[in-house]
């Protein structure tokens, strides 16, 4: 069921992203197709997803909400693009496919991710909320802007590359996944709480945010280990090797399962109060299932 | 006079630049390091500085224009240390310093590249202008993000990419220069009369800002030629073998500078209808000066 409206939400994302995206054919076409590229590389399209469904609960209007779900999603592309170049995690491919500067050259790579990240503000700035609500429509750039400087998502990336090869301790871990990922999905969550002015309604859905992205963050570090493991056709444990030091490598398989679904349950219980349709306990209770 | 203007005007914008980036001793430290070392690695602050000239000659409070001023300093920072990467330009000196990448890593890098472009935006919706008048907030918000998208600065810099080692015509050389360099100058010029809501004096303000800016850069080539040719021993002319065409290049030296000379011209002419202060006549013949 919940695969369902993710199904039918993703179809929405998508023929809105395409529609905001600047035209591939336009001058100079290099970097627009590198920029369609990658957005439509295959994603989950998770934070947008998120923005719908709590705009939902909330019962705001999605016309308001699908710019700037639409400006999350191309900021996350951005920080894949640059998180795959050479002198970052050299990743040559994302999700199967060749990563951007395998198709396009690392110097169109730097630019298309530059791109992805300008185009976003240009979205924001000159979305319906921004123009019959400027103040919200500022508010929701503060947000989001916020949630990706050195503060957040940029300082877990930076964290990520000071840790590496590193013995770092589990609440180092915590904060990297914090900052890289947590804080733009707790952005994307309490963007209809924004726009309806409920600050009571914020703080439940910050915590549920921050909750989620969280768990969101292990189960993506432990569906890289089972990955591994299935590459390596052996058993990864507690004592995983790995370039990168992740909960899930410093507490094992198991342990890092549960720590998880307590991000979970938490959400969960916090969200309680104001998910009358389930959907965002749903959602919750759908991230931890992608773990098996 | 005009130096004396620059100077003191520099000084105001340096330490509000200051004031507006994080402190160097946030953690992670390493990110802020590299912002402050791009940022104070000596700059013109050209586009700040044309900020407060043009808000002195409406008669803007000047504490509307600090922030979007210094929120423009920061993406021409960050469009430097990306233009300067090794899969780009390839860079190791900036004004007689080590590049960003020389100094902190490619890694390090890019990402206070991407940090410098989210901060501005972090900053313009934090700055006094948003928060008093968030409609014109966010339309400088929009302008400085059209200017700086693939229409615009990054538009020009995928060009450039393009056409090196290429036989390029006049007309390609000036719509480089006009991307890459006149579009966030002409941003910077109208940043003002925003503010004041004149659409007349908007349209002025976009034709001087479009001379200057594309003057300034053709200037700029030229300065690039007379340092070759104290390099060289030997004077290069109208078929200097460049890596990069620019219209000095295509045109030599004499030639280009004539054009140079008459976009001043005709910014100065357009300008001459509100420039009641002779500040921003100053400052186009100023740009004109640099040549010698």
């Amino acid at each position: 069921m919940i695969e369902n409206y993710f199904n039918e939400k993703r179809n929405l994302i998508n023929a809105s992203l395409k529609k905001l995206l600047p035209d591939i054919n336009q001058m100079p076409s290099l970097i627009h197709e590198a920029m369609h590229y990658s957005v439509f590389a295959g994603g989950k399209r998770l934070r947008p997803i998120l923005v719908l469904a709590v705009g939902e609960t909330l019962q705001i209007e999605e016309d308001f909400l699908l710019e700037p779900a639409c400006a999350l999603e191309f900021i996350h592309t951005y920080s894949l693009i640059h998180d795959d170049l050479p002198c970052i995690d050299n990743d040559d491919l994302r999700r199967g496919k060749p990563t951007s500067h395998k198709v396009f050259g690392e110097a169109i790579a730097v630019l298309a991710g530059d791109a992805l990240l300008s185009h976003a503000f240009h979205i924001l700035s000159n979305s319906k909320i921004a123009k019959e609500k400027p103040h919200i429509g500022m508010e929701i750039i503060f947000q989001i802007s916020e949630a990706i400087c050195t503060g957040g998502m940029l300082g877990g990336q930076v964290l990520d590359i000071l840790y590496e090869n590193k013995k770092i301790t589990q609440d180092e871990a915590f904060q990297v996944d914090l900052l890289k990922t947590a804080k733009l999905i707790k952005t994307s969550v309490i963007i209809p709480a924004i726009i309806a002015g409920s600050k009571e309604k914020m703080q439940l859905l910050e915590q549920y945010g921050e909750n989620i992205g969280i768990a969101f963050q292990i189960i993506d570090d432990l569906l890289d280990i089972k990955g591994e493991e299935k590459k390596l056709g052996k058993s990864i444990g507690k004592d995983l090797k790995a370039k990168k030091a992740t909960l899930p490598s410093l507490l094992g398989y198991d342990k890092a399962f549960e720590l998880a679904r307590n991000y979970v349950q938490q959400a969960i219980s916090i969200i309680s109060k104001i998910d009358s349709k389930y959907l965002l306990t749903n959602i919750a209770q759908f991230i931890l299932s992608r773990h098996s």
